[in-house]
Formats: C-alpha cells, structure tokens, sequence
C-alpha cells in the first residue's frame, strides 16, 4: 500500500479516536475562555467548520496586548478571544490539510471586494478577524479558520516558535510598507513582547536597532543579542535622534514619547492599539513634517521563514505556559508581573 | 545716462525721501502689533538690518491660523508676528535688491547644521522664524530678513495676490511630501483660507479633490471653481471614502473626523498647527494602516509660479484690509466672522 493510503488510513482513524463521535455531525462541547464583560472559563460549543474551512485543535496559543485590550473594552469583542496560535487540523474537506501542524491568518476575508481585489485582502470591509471582531478565536481546544488562510509548520519549527508567527509577521509589516534602509538608526519604544520581535525583525533587514524600556530583564536580552539599548528611566534619550521610531508601548503615553526622539522628517510607526484614544501635539508633528505610520498584520510567510532560519529569537520570550482552565491565572499573571510572553496550552 | 544708473539714482533719492535720516545709522521708531501676553499697537526700534540681511517695508501682510494660535500662547512666542508679506527692500548690503518687491521664506537657517546640509534647510535645528521663533515678525512697517530668504516678486503679481506666496507655498509641500497621482481621491477637510488654497494647489496636480466645510459662502467660492463640495453639517460624508484628506479645519477635532473617511492605507495630511493637543483613536491609524503625515512650509518659486499663471486663485480669498493701527480690530473680525483672508496694510 503506497504512503498516501497508509497516511489517509491513520488520519481516519486519529479523527474517530482523538474526539468524541460527535465531530462527526459538527457539534460537540469543548473548553474555552469567554468574554463577556469578564473572562471565565466555560464549556461551549466547538466551532462548526463552514465550506472551505477547517477545524484545528489548539495546541499553543499566545495572549498579546490586544487580548488585555479587549478585556477592557477594545473592538467591543464579546466571545472567544486569542488570535496567536499553533494547532493541528482535525477536520477539512481538502483531506491535504488533516493532522497538518498549521499557523492561521486572523483576517477572514470576502475575497471580492475592492479590496480584496486590490491585493490588501487584509484590509477587506466585510471581514471577519478571529478572536477581535466576529469571529471566536484560539483561547480554546478547537477554532476554524478557512483553509486558504493557514500555513503548514516547517518540521524543523517546534510550536513554542510556530505560536510566534503571527505576531511576528505584524512586527515584519513595517518592512512591507516603509523602506528602511540597511544603517537606518531605529529606535524601538517599548522592550515588551512585541517591541523585542520588532526589533529583531528590523536588525535582521540591517536597521541600526536600539530597543528603549524600562525593564532591566528585557532590555537585557535585546542586550544579550547584540542590541544597543536604553533604559527609558536612568537614561536621557537625545530628542530628534532617530529616523524611525517604532511605537511598541502598549500605553496611549508611547505616541508622545516618539515624537519627542523622532528626528525632523523621520517616521513614527503604531505598533499597539489601545482602547483608550491618545493624546499629542500636533504641532510637533506638523512643524518637523513628521510621518506618523500606523502598522497592523503582516505577511506570515515570510515570519515563518525568519522563524525556520533561526533568524529571530523567540524561545527566550516565553515566561510561562498555562493550560487552558488556568487562563484567568495567566492573565492575572500577565498583569501582575509585566512579563513576556504567557502561553495557553489548551490540551495540556 | 543708461537705465541701470537713473535706477541708482532713483533709489539713493527713494531711501531719502521715504525714511528719516535715521535710517542711516540703522536705528529708528516704527509701529507694530506687539505681542506680550496681550496683542497691542506699539511703536517700536525697526529692526536692524544684519550682515547680509534686507529691511523691507511691508506693504501688505496677511493674518494666518498660526498668528491666532500665538495669541493663545502657540510656540511660547513673544514679540511682533506676522510670517506673509509683500513688501519692497529699502535697504541691504547688495544694492541689486533695493526697490525689488519681494516676499520671504520665514525661516532663518544657519546653513551649516546637518540638515541645512542635507538640503532640508526648512528643518535647521537653529533657525528663527519670523514672527512664530525668536524673530520680529511682518506685522510691522519694516522687517528685516537675510536677503538669500527673499523673492522677487514678477511684475505682473499684483501686491494683494503676491502676500499669499507663503501660504500657498505651505500648500503646496504636500506634493514635495507625498506622490498623488492624477486622479486620487482626496478631500481638503475645511473650507478656510488654507483649505481654499490646498484644493487648489492639489487640483493643479490633476487630484480629483472634494472640499468640505461649513460654510455655504466658502463651499460656494470652490464650487464655482468647478470643484465638488460637501457641507459637513448637512450632507453625511461616506466613511472611509478618500485616498487622501488634508486636515486644514484649523482645530483639534479635524484630526477624528480625517481618520473617519480616509480609506485604509490612506493618507491625511496635517497642515493646522494647535497650541491644544489633539486626542484621537490610535486603533483606528493602526487598524486602517493610515499614514498621518505632518507637512509645514513649501516651495516659494513653486508658489510665486502658480500665482504668476492664475493657476490659483487667491482675489476671492481677501476678505477685509485694515491698517496696522487696526490690527487689533482685525483680529477680532476674523474671530467674530470666521471670514476668509484678513490683510494688514502697515503702509495705508
């Protein structure tokens, strides 16, 4: 019996004892957290897979900024959040997909509108996004995602860095929209989870990087990495020094502090979002001609490829992993500690 | 005799009659709107013509939403402002400028500082500016400038017209900013002096451009410019319908309402200058990818040639013209009438 067969076989019968009979007729309860006003842990309905779609098992999923956001009222989200995942596909009817470790795009997106057909499917007006708007997300033990948005793990990429991949792949978005030239003097703002991938994504295109935070721990891998670094509290940062400075606080106060050390005619990119609006002068902004580029998803391609090359160390941001009943624990510990990053691991 | 010496004689003769004999020794009384925490009528020393430097007689200068700003403590400036003028040189070191009718950059660079260097001279990191940093400003019957800031106005740009060159200069460094193709999509939000002067420099550029505003009388003055209009308080703005939105509403609050119909990966462009910051929703630049670029002072020969071909027009943008001992009145007309171009004439 050739290989296909044997494989085929195995996955049939992996999906007849990996879930309860129920899968079958696409409805059966699985754990999740679920906000709705406040997180708790329920027992809900697992995702039922549409045409197109295919339904994966979580095994990691990392909570970012815009989880903790959400939770304080960002995008008026109420359901499942968590968009960071890595998962293996249990059901698809592209058979191709079955027991595939896969990362997903989080843009659900119509694929015919102006947009879409533009090539900016990301910034489609009908879409849905897994976990932020419509769409239940990873913080769970299964999400459905359509097929054509996920992406096969290289073998070589173990899933505490495959679960990295999309953020890692909003981090290169900067890349994709604005020329940063190899010896640009790059200033990263904010030494968190996202501003250490951003940092490492714009030295790995040859950027002059130097990560300014507040956090002797963080800024000290950046450090470890060959980074030059700031520490924002004993440090005077020269105002204007920077041609580009990356906005990766997480706190609506960022924005200011960016454009006090943007030089004239340089650019200041928005990593984060906050629910809250923020303030600055304008007048700073207009009187340099200063560029102020907000930056969202990016393309996961090539984040996997940096991840499979070992370009972008990530191994080193995972503070701690949580199974899924411990969830609330994990963001109280989040919150608690400012640490890096803190891992769901649903079927643990 | 040829017509090169009867000039000379013209102008010795001119300096004579035209000043008192104090001119000579650099040092007489003129008046002047002075501002020190309030703005007044004062007579006051005319400024000293430094090495390289023209003192010129204003004849006409015009009042812009930065001098209403410095007079709610905008730049922390203190002294005359006033930054647009038409005026004629009455004295300077290199004689071919005396008795030309010029205009003037307003900032006064050092020439020798990196981004002097760098050809971004409007960026020097220790310029004046006339009237808004460390320098007397135009609102006077003489200012002094270097004479490299000054441009000979054409003959056949009336006095009323060339007092626009700056303004329209600032206009048009939007197209020295950004790349807007012929046929892009953009809305000049505000119907103002500098909203007016925008939408004409970018449909020069062959943009297809909708002014919105508040102002039935304005909106009136573009559209029989053959340009679209929309009344912000009457007609609904489809959101997220513009490649490009020039924020000139001259207020805190045109920020929010560019960010709500400029379309993703679109661009809004910040011309108004507010002693107030400005507060707005990050989500919404990051989410969409908008670039929000801050653009300032322009090109004077660009300026001095649209106005040369009437390819801008500015006759319709006068509103009222007072006497410098009137300034005080003119000031509170732009603020009682929300009226277009108010003009100050120091020789009337």
């Amino acid at each position: 019996m050739p290989l296909a067969c044997w494989t085929a076989l195995f996955m049939f019968l992996w999906s007849r004892t990996s879930l309860d009979s129920s899968l079958r007729v696409r409805c059966f309860p699985m754990k999740a957290l679920f906000f709705d006003d406040a997180l708790a842990v329920r027992e809900v309905e697992a995702p039922r897979c549409g045409a197109g779609e295919a339904l994966i098992r979580v095994i990691y999923a990392g909570i970012c900024g815009t989880d903790r956001q959400i939770l304080k009222g960002y995008s008026g989200f109420r359901g499942i959040p968590g968009h960071e995942f890595v998962g293996q596909v249990v059901e698809c009817n592209d058979a191709g997909w079955i027991g595939k470790r896969v990362v997903g795009e989080i843009n659900v997106t119509c694929r015919d509108c102006k947009w879409c057909r533009r090539g900016l499917r990301r910034h489609c007006q009908r879409r849905t996004v897994m976990g932020i708007i419509d769409r239940p997300g990873a913080f769970a033990e299964f999400v459905a995602l359509p097929a054509a948005n996920l992406h096969q793990v290289p073998k070589e990429v173990p899933d505490k860095v495959a679960v990295f991949t999309e953020p890692l792949a909003a981090a290169c978005e900067i890349l994709e929209q604005m020329p940063i030239p190899s010896g640009t003097r790059v200033a990263v703002l904010g030494d968190g989870r996202l501003g250490l991938l951003v940092a490492q994504a714009l030295r790995h295109a040859q950027a002059e990087v130097t990560v300014i935070g507040r956090h002797d721990d963080k800024l000290g891998l950046a450090s470890g990495w060959g980074m030059r670094v700031a520490h924002a509290g004993k440090q005077s940062i020269p105002a204007k020094s920077f041609t580009v400075v990356v906005e990766a606080t997480g706190s609506p106060q960022g924005l200011e502090q960016a454009l006090q050390i943007v030089e004239p005619r340089g650019s200041v990119v928005m990593k984060s979002t906050f629910h809250e609006p923020a303030r600055f002068d304008t007048a700073k902004l207009v009187v340099d001609e200063v560029t102020l580029l907000g930056s969202r998803c990016g393309d996961f391609p090539t984040a996997v490829d940096l991840l499979r090359n070992n370009h972008v160390k990530v191994h080193e941001l995972v503070s701690r992993t949580f199974p899924l009943e411990a969830g609330l624990e994990a963001f109280q510990y989040l919150d608690r500690t400012s640490c890096l990053k803190v891992l769901l691991a649903p079927g643990a």
